[in-house]
């Protein structure tokens, strides 16, 4: 056999089956051996001790994304992308947002220019659909599939990007004829719009009403009401960011009856609550997420639904906006919860949280970490087998972990461009202290090696029912 | 690199979740290195245009076992170990069944000296436990598992093996505490017993109304008692052979509630149904097997759960009785339905028609396939990672399939000591046409290659809940 | 005791609860003794061997009404009060529908005209809410519930009819806050004009599209959501014309869960399927209603529901429009589905078709019918306890029934101003032969003997949860 | 009209569906006019300000019968009959217990001896079935059906009096065949005597373990396991004194299907909670039963479950042993769990509390609470219409309640042979103030007016499914 540009020698691999102890070949950027023993590295990583993990897909993030009220999210690609490297992954499928009235070809040529010089991983696009036209439908959606960009998301809620009914179940149905994804924020946007102008006639304004507005109801009704669409039509959709029992139920019950229904869920969920928004004043804002904190008896039940397939995915949902005036504050230094931007960064710390508190207390096993953080990815969005395992013929993009590094989170330990984390103050023992992405280095020893523009727009293969 | 003693090479691999194409390298009995290409093969066999599998795992058949009322089965370590490799099995796990009175240490002894100097492929046994005693519990089963056989089945239902409830919470707790996985053959006792002496007093004798003697009552209730008992000692519970919706469904909801509860189903309720008793005179006897056949609805439902991970094994529960006087007929050429021994062979046919039916027909992917007759199995019984992979590390157990083999399914063509088949005129695409057992070519061009007694006694590890 | 202007001697009486042998002493309209013996009747009707019964409440029918699209129903306030009142009614509450734009008050005024000089029964209405301004929930509704007109309906389908999710959250809680009862016609809007748009590009255009054009999705959908927006606000809110298995769970969860959902069914979907609009032609138009009729699976659960309390009112949905021009064919002679009025009579067959199917058959008692034909209404909406009942103080309003006379419909035979009937053929035994209104007698011999005008406008009460 | 023995003037009545104002006239113990206005009776009382309700029927109480241990409650049917009275009841049907080896005809005439004597209210038995010989179920049952004793209780716990679930097969199959209804204690005899043992083995001795020692699974399967075998033979069940919301589910989805199958509650689930057991030294034992007390969770569910009629029966379960060494303490002043006799009084606080903590708080409506204490019973058990209700021809059996008298519960107030109350100190707003029986008044003024052994026996018809 030939040589390798790079042996990774002596670690345990995992996949989302299997765990073993090999040596990875890579060459050209792909792994091309896994052996007992591999000789003849140009470079060998002695990873003994450690875990060689596929490298983590994260696969819900926002980044140089304007919201719908225009503000934009302090991570472009490169500090995204950073971040996401050091927090364990080689890939990103952030969003490409139609703001209405845009061409899906203008939308896609702005986030080409935004990621393309910047990210240091590989990445794609979610297209986010806000204005489900005739070209959109018959010509433009297909055009984006057609290059790679097998899914997109949709809003029932937000008054600037929410479909009615009657456009998802066209969007569904091309989404269907073209093998694309649907991803559903479900939530009612009456429910919300209702109680928020009567929690504001009252004056409870502050920003921990942000969770008393969006009510556990609200995500049912339109998770149960986007499973209707889906079902009826027949059309894959994938719920994301699930909070509430009684959605994640009624994706486990769908998927029972034999439709293609998915859910993710993210860490705000499992580890903080809505209590978390009760700091004095406008530091609840920190914690304002849609759809928000719930407690901790939910967060069990997410874990179960996780434990049991009833939940595929697991994302960060990074949308980062710093506390001050371009972000959480940008209305006001003392905003009400309609004011505060929604959204809490934590793309760096997805998976060592899921390590942490998932693998090291048994609650999943270090391969159900792998499908977590990286297969289901993969699969669920047309990336596979090229991305998301470690099998020869992959892309070498993988990340070595020590299981037994402790450290306690800190805005300033992270990579993102925040200024402050929800997860400060956590000790987590598990890192991923090496990254490889296609064959090269580009995190170790704290230090990146990567760089701007090296990572790769990956054309994704259309979405396979699983 | 040095050399390999067998090189599979060009073929596609799959494991339970990747799917590759690479060559793989055997080295005294193990997969040494996978990689694009390897060189310096002992020998090479070209898998080009073939599937490179796990060799499957058989983990419920009854091989030279006598039953409860004496009737050994037709097939012993040989002809069963043989049926089993051609069918794309590496391995299985018969029971060890202990009848009222004997010791544990007897049981294994007997079947040590049965399977020993006979089987073709590795073999280890699950206890079957009738007999309760404190001795049993508190020192012999605990030995047993020392040896490394850490699962055993009870059932209740049968008057000569059914353990009562109070028991059976003895038997879970004594598992729970040594990591031992107890299965269950789960039908309430009294429903069969009263339902069949309703049936014999007016008549209703024939085989066919086997099914009607086994409602379905009889095994939703006991698999809502088994849960219940299980769940209640919080001990990990595999219930067998579920012919039920009611049964899955119940085995499901209490995994979405995080109970360590499992479940199996079986060829003959995926793809028989009991209008296959509705043969004239005693032919229905060829069918009888409990539970029972049941319906076209069932088969999908069962489907469905095995798609999505309700039910986690599939198994043949190989129970070869022929239909003559050593089996079927034992007690009448015209027996009535309480006199026909209960099973039906399969071990040869399970993974063969789990690949026509379901890979080929897109209702799970090979992965699933891979899943459903190796990984789950080995995980399940303290197998993996020796077994029911493709990893470096371990034991080179592959089955190469050709998927598009079509053969039609006679008793003749296969390799059990039965004289007939219940899938007799099916035509079947997708046939494992050469085994590998620990690097070893068992069978290749349609003939056995391994001596009796070939296969080794597998020492399991304890069971880790999934 | 004194003398009483009329007694019901010798009749077997049955209320909600109770069935007993007695006779019905009525003084100035009302029930002024019940007792074993009563002398001294201006006038005695002797009911030996025959069941004095509550007069039916029909309390869901479409009388002297436009539809959104200006059809007016062919029965007025006449033929339809003559035509309950031989179907054993003697109260019934049509619906007083708003037309975007009009006022509360003059639609009240419009229906007034249309009822006060024809009804020969007594009666009341529901409003139809198309239109919820701030006027209307502010003032006009509460205007019209001080009125004692205390339930209304509102539709989440139909574009000229349908409130969104958000109107739906201030007609609740304003009907909460008034003690006003919401009903709904409960079927997702998108879902079906996307199905007939489809249907309707193919040329699937004859009337029996229909059904398809309707799926059972829609149904679920929008009963789910109505729960959802009811229960945020802790709003009572009736589920009317429920069709499908679905929509009736889902309504009995809800009331388990403790949330004051209630449901109605209707005869069509007990004793008519979606084949009877196979017919030839357009005869199918003649029954096409919404939601539209399903089947025989689905009967069967109904009827359930019915037993078990699961829903808790039975009414026609009588919306008589003619087999003709002025009806069902007024767009065309050979309609499409979306041409054709929708909506099937039935106000006179309502209760003997639950009596003959129901009450002699076994499915429910004879109790079981008082509570669906009068007694739950007259509960639901505020007419109880002078109505729905035989009690001491109560209205005199009774059916004197003849459970042993059969019949077979025919149009001919029917008293409302329609061509057909639906249920034409059937057999029917158990009739209302004698009818009383306010201790008047205004149905006896086949003859009707009431004035029109006669019936009075009923004043009533909140809803209050039961 | 004739005169009257006695006249109930100026009340408000109620019946299960319907609350009038009017006079009651009675003659020869029955009820013969209810009207506007009533004169000629020979006594009037009147019942200004007061409810006249139907006198409750206490279905589930313990009578001068012995344990199966051999321990004699403190009541005999002089005393329990007086407490019934004055807690509003004029009917009770404690059990006629079996002992294995006696015949039926023997245990009836036991208690034929200990009834007849001294009740001073109408009272029949239910059955206890401890042995159920083919005698037994062939000829002494339905010689007791014959004699109107047509419901009877076994036990799925208790080795001395537990059937098997073969004996319960032929049971509920005798039951169905003669119209007879099936009781069941349901709890899994095995789950409570492992872990009472293991309990024991670690001390944990304490009366406040009995809670512990019964856990909710014992119950949920036990009715799990009853309904499977009831519905198997299509046989109507009840299942006595629910505890736990998994067993009030089961049931009341069992009843969505169509099975007929009955629940029961109790005062003390709805009032007291395991943490009432907690008391120093022996006084835990006081609150001893068996299902034991749970939380005030499963208190929400089961009012739940009885607002909607999930659950039909509320009765005492009156099974009275005194805090003293005939009872409570019968083997040690300082008893562990498995001395304590099981069972506590209230048959004298089931309707006050119901009616204190339901009618007046709005849980229930005054025809409910009607239901529940007198009217579901009567029907269930074959004694409506002449129990139960007030209707013409009824047996004039009344509770005349004062709804807003208050008092405190202490057990010297009470009129049951009992040193204690559980319910001791609470205080209760509405009481029964007087007490008729077949038109005889038995209690007024807070005195005793009738006779030990005026009581009748009732005849009881079959049951009919509801
Ligand atoms: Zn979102
Ligand atoms: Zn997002
Ligand atoms: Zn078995
Ligand atoms: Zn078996
Ligand atoms: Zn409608
Ligand atoms: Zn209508
Ligand atoms: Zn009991
Ligand atoms: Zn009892």
């Amino acid at each position: 056999m030939s040589d390798y540009d790079l042996v990774i020698a002596n670690g345990l691999a995992a996949t989302a089956t299997d765990t073993f102890r090999a040596d990875i070949g890579i060459r050209d950027g792909r792994i091309v051996a896994i052996a007992e023993e591999l000789e003849g590295g140009a470079r060998t990583i002695d990873a003994t001790a450690k875990l060689v993990l596929p490298g983590g897909i994260e696969s819900h993030c926002h980044i140089a994304q304007e919201s719908a009220s225009g503000i934009m999210t302090s991570d472009d690609y490169y500090t995204g992308s950073v971040s996401a490297a050091f927090g364990g992954n080689t890939t990103f499928i952030p969003f490409a947002a139609q703001h209405r009235g845009q061409t899906i070809a203008d939308v896609l040529k702005t986030y080409d220019d935004r990621a393309a010089p910047k990210s240091v991983i590989d990445y794609s696009y979610h297209l986010i659909v806000s204005d489900p036209t005739e070209a959109v439908l018959k010509e433009e959606l297909p055009a984006a599939f057609e290059r790679g960009i097998t899914s997109f998301k949709v809003f029932l809620t937000y008054d600037l990007l929410k479909v009615e009914d009657e456009q998802m179940l066209d969007i569904l149905t091309v989404a269907r004829e073209h093998g694309a994804l649907t991803m559903v924020h479900a939530e009612n946007n009456a429910l919300i719009k209702w109680m928020s102008a009567r929690l504001m006639d009252k004056d409870y304004s502050a920003p921990k009403y942000h969770a008393v507005s969006h009510p556990r109801a609200a995500e049912v009704e339109a998770i149960n009401r986007g499973i209707a669409l889906a079902g009826f039509v027949d059309a894959p959709l994938l719920i994301v960011h699930v909070s509430t029992e009684g959605g994640a139920r009624a994706i486990a019950d769908a998927r029972r009856e034999g439709l293609k229904i998915y859910g993710e869920t993210c860490p705000q969920y499992l580890f903080l609550t809505s209590e978390d928004m009760d700091r004095p004043g406008a530091e609840g804002a920190k914690f304002c997420c849609s759809p928000p904190l719930r407690d901790t008896e939910t967060q069990d039940v997410l874990w179960r639904y996780l434990q049991t397939g009833g939940l595929q995915l697991y994302s960060s949902d990074h949308a980062p906006y710093r506390y001050d005036e371009t972000g959480k504050l940008v209305h006001s230094k003392d905003p009400t919860f309609k004011q505060v931007a929604n959204g809490l960064p934590g793309i760096e710390m997805r998976a060592p949280l899921l390590f942490s508190e998932g693998v090291r207390t048994g609650r999943i096993s270090l391969n159900q970490f792998v499908s977590l953080t990286a297969t289901n990815a993969a699969k669920m969005f047309g990336l596979h087998p090229q991305k998301g395992t470690i099998a020869v013929g992959a892309d070498a993009d993988l990340a070595i972990w020590d299981p037994d590094e402790t450290r306690t989170v800190t805005a300033g330990g992270l990579h993102d461009n925040m200024d402050y984390t929800p997860f400060e103050g956590l000790e987590v023992t598990g890192w991923p202290v090496t990254m490889i992405s296609r064959g090269r280095v580009i995190v170790e020893g704290g230090e990146l090696l990567a760089d701007a523009g090296q990572g790769t727009f990956l054309k994704r293969a259309p979405h396979e029912p699983a």
